[in-house]
């Protein structure tokens, strides 16, 4: 993305959001008139005229609007729109911003984006990206589009795009870009600051230029600020840092990510295994990816993915959720054959049933409490085989004394309603012993995740709460069972 | 922070963990070996001086490990450790890298760690640091530290520091800090130049220089990347871009992280309502807030603080976990006393109670997918009462149709298991009108707890599950009622 919108309007995005629906809707309204127009009287000719002079006002303004828009706030306010309005807002945007924005809008919306464009348009705006724009968007068009684009660009670019797509979404390859400008150790900032000059313009976010040797090895980075400060005279070599933080293309996006952070990094080079330079890592693609991570693993955890938009229609969303409901079938479906296996007990005392449920919940609660907390050492890398047996203890550890104490005031509970002393006894025992289950649960449902190979982020929940509840259906109707019965 | 630490050392986090528990071992291990020997034989004289010996070989090398490395590696060697470790690491960090590693360790950590210094100390290693990290840490300091390290500041400094302090945490004002180099809009970039070489170094990030009135009042941001590629003879006021993206002390931080994101912006100037200059926002901060905040939210959906470390005494974190028990353990009070007033129905037909949950549960995962995708669309203010009817429809929609299929799926199971036709059409239209509860219950919950002013991302999961707890056993045990007894 070139300079030229760094400087976004001041207005607050909402009321952009807010001014453009407002334009919207004055432009439904004058349809819905005419239409109603056309209804009431069939016998009237149609004002074509004033009709279209009004429609195009409407269109004209809000199109003025739009265009003074930072490509990421017309993002934002197709986000908000319901299709059909979406579409509208997004035949009257310029062409030439069309690739812009189409990287700064969700998987979801981008796709309904792409379906209103022909194969020419999709061309067009692609072809005036970056490389690794364009292999940001590539997945997401169509075939032929694609195969059109590599066509029309220069054999350079190409090879760029394909060494991008090459790279998991999820690497350092797959974010990084090739917008860097590099320098030789030798020369000195006068002649820095004389080719700076001669470029004309520096890449977005440029904070540092790359040290390379002939044969494009990195030896360092040069960061502007020292340009500035340090003597025209001296030379490149003396005034680089000699030692920056460097990546791999193969490296996990979100390992860069944690540098980014702990290091307060705004740009980075990355290297292949030779050292040689191969591209750049920025901060605003890494803050993209942590917010977009962040997102993701909220959604993940109720089993959506990221491809539903807020106006998705009513069958792409429900299949989307299937999968998760299914699974969550078939582990309530398990629980419920457990609940069956004491019918007999829960005839003869039905409170059991009204019971069972608070067992099974508060085993959930606390064993997705353990299970979120192991989950999140997991992913900072915090857990190893040294420490892990003291925070399991430590799990059960809580469980016993929380146990004890919700164990008992539901006990008294029980025995209040239920005028029962031995269905409280049974009542605070169960529910003691279901939360040291959900300790381990909560517990090792991650580790194994995490020992497969896969991250525990995702079914970690499933897991737990699949064996708190069975556990504690098991635990209570089968103690109930055992002393009462 | 200085620049001294910008070039951390390439060895992997993970590596320098593995590390420093290794070296903590090998101290352990001398230790306990030391120790069994006294009690094996406690007639020999203590080897003292090999004892000693051996333990200061050990501590010296892992002092020196700990020198080589970035604070923020300190910091997350230090969270990964249980307590006793940890202070022992913390005893062998060199004293004025002590604020630098306070400043990047959680909150819990950081209570620990303060926990373990006297007065004098603190002092020392909160006055190294930038007022704005003052600031920061200020809250968790004993209040008599807090007042000496006031009275040690200078006037300026002291009067940011109360200035910080006066602004929320989550508010700009909260994470701005004070290290900002202004220029006047009518010298040449030459003078600016000549300037910057005078002030010898600029703040960590700086990207831009901001331009203001002789009042104060800002007009505009000099990019140092525009500094280098114009002619030195240009005035400032003709290079100076002349809207950057502007915040105010009181905007909220996720507002202006959402900026951040959106403009890709590495820092910004803070005005007050006058438009004079009173901070600056950069990118690290932003990362470190967002980071953070995706965090909160994962915890808080189980109702966890952030203070809690992986190691936390189980006193202290069975605390942290009650009030949520508690909430949980109420509703699910309320839903078993819906249960119990069937219990005549559940003592006729146990198979009820084997059932119900599936009912409660599957309108659990429907409502939480629906909230969970509803609170998104509040946090990025995408929902307003234009489209909000319209999400509720299609979350209606696809209610109707996972019930349909969902509940005709159970419907078929139950009779399959229980042979009675009656319990399976029961089984299915309550499964189905459970889910369309729950699309209310999903869009209304976080709706309500926005319109009270609060965070939807609090209480939406509690609030939904509950109503389809209560209402999942109410319509599938009344319908039981009403058709089959």
């Amino acid at each position: 993305m070139s300079d030229q919108h760094e400087t976004p309007a001041q207005a607050s995005v909402e009321d952009n959001l807010k001014q453009v629906m407002d334009l919207l809707g004055r432009h439904r309204l004058v349809e819905s008139l005419v239409h109603k127009q056309e209804l009431s009287r069939p016998d009237m000719p149609r004002h074509e005229l004033v009709e279209s002079l009004v429609h195009k006002q409407n269109l004209a303004e809000l199109r003025k609007h739009l265009d003074q828009l930072h490509p990421a706030d017309v993002a934002y306010i197709l986000e908000a729109l319901p299709l059909e309005d979406r579409l509208l807002v997004w035949d009257l945007v310029k062409a030439e911003r069309d690739g812009d924005i189409l990287l700064e809008v969700s998987d979801a919306v981008r796709e309904s984006l792409i379906a209103a464009m022909d194969n020419r348009e999709l061309v067009a705006a692609a072809a005036s990206l970056d490389t690794d724009e364009i292999a940001d968007l590539a997945p997401d068009l169509p075939k032929d589009v694609v195969q059109e684009l590599m066509k029309s660009l220069g054999s350079a670019r190409r090879a760029q795009v394909e060494s991008s797509l090459s790279y998991d979404e999820d690497s350092v390859g797959g974010l990084m870009d090739y917008d860097f400008v590099t320098i030789r150790a030798d020369v000195t900032l006068e002649v820095a600051l004389r080719y700076l000059r001669f470029l004309g313009e520096l890449p977005l976010h440029t904070d540092k230029l790359f040290v390379v040797e002939r044969d494009g090895r990195l030896i360092g980075a040069l960061p502007l600020k020292r340009m500035l400060v340090h003597d025209p005279e001296a030379h490149v070599a003396a005034v680089m840092t000699d030692d920056p933080v460097v990546f791999h293309p193969s490296d996990p996006a979100e390992d860069a990510a944690q540098a980014f952070e702990r290091y307060d990094l705004v740009t980075a080079p990355v290297v292949d295994p030779n050292n040689r330079l191969v591209g750049r890592l920025t901060v605003d693609v890494v803050v993209d990816f942590i917010r977009e991570q962040g997102e993701q693993d909220m959604l993940q955890l109720v089993g959506l993915r990221e491809e539903e938009d807020l106006f998705t229609t009513v069958w792409k969303a429900a299949k989307n959720r299937w999968l998760w409901l299914a699974i969550n079938l078939c582990t309530a479906l398990v629980a419920s054959r457990v609940v069956g296996a004491f019918e007999g007990s829960i005839e003869k005392l039905a409170a059991l049933a009204a019971l069972m449920p608070i067992v099974a919940g508060m085993g959930g609660n606390s064993g997705n409490q353990t299970s979120t907390l192991v989950v999140r050492g997991f992913a900072l890398g915090l857990i190893n085989k040294d420490n892990a047996r003291r925070i399991l203890t430590k799990e059960l550890g809580i469980a016993l004394l929380n146990g004890t104490v919700w164990g008992s005031v539901m006990g008294v509970v029980t025995y209040l309603l239920y005028h029962n002393a031995a269905l409280g006894g049974v009542m605070a025992a169960a529910m003691l012993l279901n939360l040291l289950v959900a300790a381990v649960a909560g517990y090792l449902a991650p580790a194994m995740i995490d020992r497969l190979g896969r991250d525990p982020a995702y079914g970690s929940a499933v897991l737990t709460t699949f064996i708190t509840d069975s556990m504690g259906f098991f635990i209570f109707l089968g103690l109930a069972t055992v002393v009462l019965l």
